[in-house]
């Protein structure tokens, strides 16, 4: 039987399972599973046991409710616990290929207050709409869930699952996966031994018309320079223009970086980007984007390419420094004379193939120290990294890849657009490190679903077409070559 | 009989109720007249009807708690009323002269949280240190003490005052003063009708060992500029490289105002500036100060200039810039990756004579419009004043000074420094417009008390001594001619 004959069946069963697909994710949104709020950890901990349960139901066995321990400071409460990772095996067949699924059952916080239509924790069905509107709808609880519902579908045909799959769902993902390296590490080479192939489902389709597979990200180095002056906040009146002002040297070194256009002005740093090939300039040519979206998403007309190819390389392939902030100044309403005594300034550089983030942070801090030199300023600077995170990048033609591409062209009707992304997700590279394996981004949901903002949503057909893609995968991934 | 014939016995009396003097304060502190905290203006109103019950005691009249209204927005409880002004007789005699007394009875926050040795609302004397601490100790409720502790002097002493007095104690000199420019225009001609000169003391000597009086207070025009991009808030992953970031433009913009060294680099500002003559010049060979005072009180060693009269002529006659901080962008601490859609960068300019406000502005504002179209960026900028207050000079050798200065070498035995200060109080101007009279600061406190600060005090000597050359002062000026 062809995969496709075998698929037939699954997904008219996944259409019949509509309503109860619906109403798992409804049961999941109204648990206020919010990582970054202490209060509502208890919730966390009952979203982790809400997957627990349904998986014992769909057939999982040997489910390990990981205990990362106390989370480290800062915390209110320093007795609070992590939430545990749900480890979970479904199937153990030598001869099959073994799947890890990745997902996160953590969401950002919502409030009805923060402008939401309808409470945020109460999954709305707008059937003429397209829409199920609720807080974790497409990140990430709804790509989790339609994991369950592929197992789902299968139990109750009656259907063989094409690959083992181990899932490994956490709860701290928006509070930077807190713990998750570390286990991952740790389970190499014992719960996750002989993984073939990572699938994670917590991203989104560039546009709103189109799929995609996504095989790129930017990595993330984090900076802040501090300068330092007087010793406590003083009052301009009397200070100023006698004394050399943190703010002063601050903004004069900041603006040093970057120029309007956003080109980095750090020597040597654009020196180490991969050069654009021909062949990697035509794999641009098809991907359904234009500069009217980017202005839809930015909500301005403050785009500073207009050709599609540039926009892309831009966000996907060159790096991009962006100042963040200032900690320590003033930053309230109003009108105060202060002259902030110590201000941190924040920027961040995007990275992408070939830079090396060690030689980067030289770079950077290097410039970032001479520039503060040439001022001669009796103040003083520390310019460091806060954190890091490297660039990922993919064969997008592996295995795992066409597994995925077959999936969506059957389930959708179109070869899906090869994407990559100017954000990040860590994970993704601590897998393909950790596991020695493929890691493949295969999102859900749409470019315009709302994650971490109001109103969040996923469209009704991406919530079950995503499912049958989801399942497809599975079985062209376990029809191909072991 | 001469004037210091009659200050014997004043200054007796003064040393001999001390300890009622130290108490009047440490009831005054106990009161939490926070006039920045909603919640605490029960506390502030109630500080102005302390200062009613005591005046009752002392002999004043007509004593009138003016009622200012609801306090304007931004407030959270929109029908807050303003605290009073209270206003008051003691002596209506027109063979005398008339002095107006102004002084606040609100303070600045403070809790023991934010780094106060002791409980900031109960005054600790520590008589070994020679130090009365607490909040409001030096400002202003210290000086406010001391008139009261003056006029009390005298009736124990069955002592005729020597001028007649009007009180005018305001609660909201802290939170800008509202209200009170309009209630002096209103009874300049009623209640502040034949007012010979006014007397402030809510100022500092310029270091701790010398007195001073205070001929001269920088103005201040304070601006922001607003830079306006995306329609919300972004994630630098994704936008980071493709749209033009306002606080990009902002750096850019802000570094253009000043340099280092704190010079203005605003074409036209420092041409308006007045010349310093010789005679100037002069006036500063005498005045006790040099750099270790001003990296004491800046706790660092960030002096611009080295020699006396340059640090401050920059601190008194010169105009500076200090740019405060960023509205809108990434103020907490840690790392995150956003890019803010609409920031506001705060900066001020300290005006001196010749300045003319108006010029500045639109100097300023063309300047700052100049530098951001320069940058070519789609990005909207709003650049505007959000408040200005004139600068003040007073003739330092009218009879009001004379007196004063007559008063403080009588107490302390030594000439006092003619000063100026490079921070503003907008309503010594005020006042000498509306009432057209002269107007004198005499200070009572140190330059090292602390006020807005954490562990603000008045020393003791500084709160008896300064009491008898307030009483001193109105003894010389109202011996000298009408
Ligand atoms: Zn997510
Ligand atoms: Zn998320
Ligand atoms: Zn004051
Ligand atoms: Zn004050």
């Amino acid at each position: 039987m062809s995969v496709e004959e075998t698929l037939n069946p699954l997904f008219k069963k996944i259409q019949e399972l509509k309503p109860q697909f619906i109403q798992r994710l409804a049961d999941a949104v109204a648990i206020k599973s919010v990582s970054g709020d202490e209060t509502l950890r208890p919730e966390v901990v009952k979203m982790g046991y809400f997957l627990k349960s349904e998986l014992e139901k769909l057939g999982a066995y040997d489910i390990q409710m990981k205990d990362l321990g106390i989370q480290p400071p800062p915390v209110d409460n320093p007795k609070l616990n992590l939430p545990p990772v749900v480890l979970s095996r479904i199937g153990n067949d030598p001869a099959k290929k073994t799947v890890l699924i990745y997902g996160h059952y953590d969401v950002q916080p919502a409030g009805i207050e923060d402008g939401w239509d309808t409470e945020p924790f109460e999954l709305v069905v707008k059937e003429d709409e397209d829409k199920l509107v609720g807080r974790g709808s497409t990140d990430d609880k709804g790509p989790v869930m339609g994991w369950l519902n592929v197992l789902q579908a299968h139990k109750e045909l009656g259907l063989e699952l094409p690959v083992n799959i181990i899932t490994c769902f956490e709860g701290m993902e928006e509070s930077g996966s807190i713990g998750l390296d570390d286990l991952i590490a740790q389970e190499a080479e014992t719960y996750f031994k002989g993984v073939d192939a990572v699938c994670i489902s917590d991203n989104y389709w560039l546009g709103t018309k189109k799929p995609v597979l996504t095989y790129g990200l930017r990595g993330c180095n984090y900076y802040q320079i501090i300068i330092n002056g007087p010793g406590a906040d003083l009052h301009s009146g009397i200070f100023g223009g006698v004394i050399h002002e943190p703010m002063t040297d601050l903004v004069n070194v900041l603006s040093k970086l970057v120029d309007v256009n956003g080109n980095i002005l750090i020597p040597g740093v654009n020196e180490m980007v991969a050069k654009v090939t021909p062949e990697e300039s035509k794999l641009y040519d098809d991907i359904d984007f234009d500069v009217t979206e980017l202005n839809l998403a930015s909500g301005s007309d403050t785009a500073i390419y207009q050709s599609k190819k540039e926009i892309l390389m831009h966000r996907w392939r060159f790096p991009s420094l962006s100042i963040h902030g200032v900690e320590g100044a003033f930053s309230g309403a109003g009108a105060k004379t202060v002259i902030p005594a110590k201000v941190s300034g924040k920027f961040s550089i995007r990275t992408v193939p070939d830079m090396d983030s060690a030689k980067l942070d030289k770079l950077v801090l290097d410039f970032v120290n001479a520039e503060f030199a040439k001022l001669n300023s009796k103040n003083t600077i520390h310019a460091e990294l806060i954190h890091d995170g490297d660039y990922w990048v993919s064969d997008p033609f592996n295995e795992s890849f066409t597994a995925a591409s077959k999936a969506t062209e059957l389930v959708w009707g179109v070869k899906p657009d090869l994407t990559r992304e100017g954000g990040s997700i860590p994970i993704s590279l601590t897998f393909e490190k950790q596991l020695k394996t493929s890691v493949l981004l295969l999102p859900m949901g749409r470019g315009n679903d709302g994650a971490h903002s109001i109103n969040e949503k996923v469209n009704i057909s991406n919530y079950i077409e995503g499912t049958k893609t989801l399942g497809a995968y599975l079985h062209y991934f376990g029809a191909s070559q072991k």
